[in-house]
């Protein structure tokens, strides 16, 4: 019996966590709007969460290790492009990919689908999904 | 960096619950085949359950607000067109749209996806995932 | 080393399910009344709930066998006493331990209390936690 | 068959959730004691978590309501108590009773416990679990 | 109402446990080879899992039972095809599709599926995701 | 707003995990007793869990630190003491405590308290919870 690049695509996904602080705001508005629009997620002295990330790879498994991509390749990977920089950190203030980007789970996602694309090769399709609570999530791309 | 139309799409996620009584039944079915075909969920006083309800809304995000969708108006939503008409209620008996479906977890995905539908726009997707115990749950569409 | 009555105590725990039906009424009040106490809970064609149901047994371990129960003894004990007479039932209808008694959360696990003791040895300790939703449980006794 | 007070005492536990930021910080030390000591969670500017908060309340069942306490009016106590101080806030800066007090899981738990005892009958004990995240908690009192 | 062919598919899942030892290993490979790869998963004793199945089926809803499959059928094929013989088990030695396999979660996965598919209709799809931990898991087919 | 040594007492829990594998023996017992008592967990080739781990320490709150006990510092003593010995092994085989000592989780429970006692300051309590499945569990000390 083998599993291989003549069949079928297999996903693996690892689930990592991190805390931060954020508030949301669109600098081109005024405060009225802001806190009509984002209601408690405004509050100036920030708010935060434990954010649940879960990273799928989807690929062919490699005959020789039967893994699509080594999971602990993959752990060390989320690590470094983005626990390092988003965890017990105030996203609005300490990570510079959100200077100019509203820091909402869609953004965040998207934030960290393009870190990791530059450490994942191509080869394989990569997917993100991240719960701002456990009742709150976003996918990307859908 | 900018996360807009011209990419991908995201999904967000919101997650509701509500207990409600039902049991399984084909009016066109004697009682035995009834018994037979539905077990134990065929007890004509009702059993229940907590069901926990996924809805994932699937668009471009807005770039003003950075969300797909704003998730407070979901939640809103899914609580006027659901929770208001499930919760507590006896799925068979209170609920219209049971009097001539048989409330089996597949059934009641469909009418939550036909209820949802009536009061979110067509410019984005639109699926359910409700769970009927933690090991039973479906999704519709597919 | 060893692990046996010279020393402390350990206690073993194991879950159950069952899925119930069930309203909450008090016989002596009006309909008024019981609506203002009991709320949506007093839905006269019932509501339900999928339960899971923690047994605690506190004793010393057996040096023989490494344990303080038998934990498979203890699952078919509280299937036979417990989930045959509740699971896909409506409490109020089909269990006769209600016929006179509320089946608050409170009141479920006194009964359930009751009929692991007639089966569960007096020379350990017994313990109920019993989860409605998982937002509102009840331990008994406390 | 009753379940009142001449038997044992039942628990009934509510559990709910805030979001807030926060930072650890002993405003008798220097920076550099402030970050031996509490690593991450000293960034000055804040990180976040989703709390969440169990609050159990022991006593004897009523026997007319089958209720230890209406588990509505206790839910009804801890929003306005503490969600409507703590939810979407920055423990340090926007609620009062971390002025001079280290915004810790342990203390945020005393002062839970301290704001809800203001409410709830002294005929009643309470406790509160404070889940920092799943996998850092405390409970006070012990 | 209806929900029927018509329409689009839906899916149901049923999840399923099991406990097993395991150990990876190419055999291909000398021993150092083998522990740069799979590091601590090399331990020649074998280490072991509390894997979690989720198996989804996906058709169209039959209109006489509501049900795309009878979700009890389900459970029973997964337990004579697939519990019976991993459950504490060791994979490497007692389950003969392992004997040339890795049991990464990966070829676990695929081997679930094509065991599955044996029992399961032409007519629906099949997908499997296994928890390997509630941290590492995979999806067959992606 | 105080809380030190002259009110109550406070826990703090650290959640970790491993994955090993086991069997259940007494030695003393032929074959056939031994399949009889523990059934499959008896299999001679080993199964094996994802083992939960929560540590439990109770005592007064450092006024200086606001902490009963530094978290990271009771992680790094689960780390050293119990999962750098217990963590993708075989408890049987690899693990010179149960060389002698049938692991089941009340033995297990047992010898994490005592290796964790050694390292764990005797002015606090010390609690171990230990999940072998998310439906069987046990505690030590009770």
């Amino acid at each position: 019996m083998t599993n291989s690049k003549s069949g079928n695509k297999t996903s693996v996904i690892r689930v990592e966590h991190f805390n931060a602080a954020h508030r949301l705001e669109n600098p081109n508005w005024d405060d009225q709007k802001n806190r009509e629009v984002f209601g408690k997620c405004n509050n100036p002295n920030y708010h935060g969460h434990n954010y649940d990330l879960e990273v799928k790879v989807t690929g062919f498994v490699d005959p020789q290790t039967g893994f699509v991509m080594d999971i602990k390749e993959l752990s060390d990977i989320i690590n470094s492009q983005v626990l390092d920089r988003f965890d017990h950190r105030n996203l609005n203030l300490d990570v510079v990919e959100f200077e100019h980007l509203n820091p909402t789970a869609e953004n965040i996602a998207y934030v960290i689908y393009c870190l990791l694309r530059e450490r994942i090769s191509e080869a394989v399709e990569l997917k993100i999904k991240l719960y701002e609570t456990p009742r709150n999530f976003v996918e990307y791309p859908a």
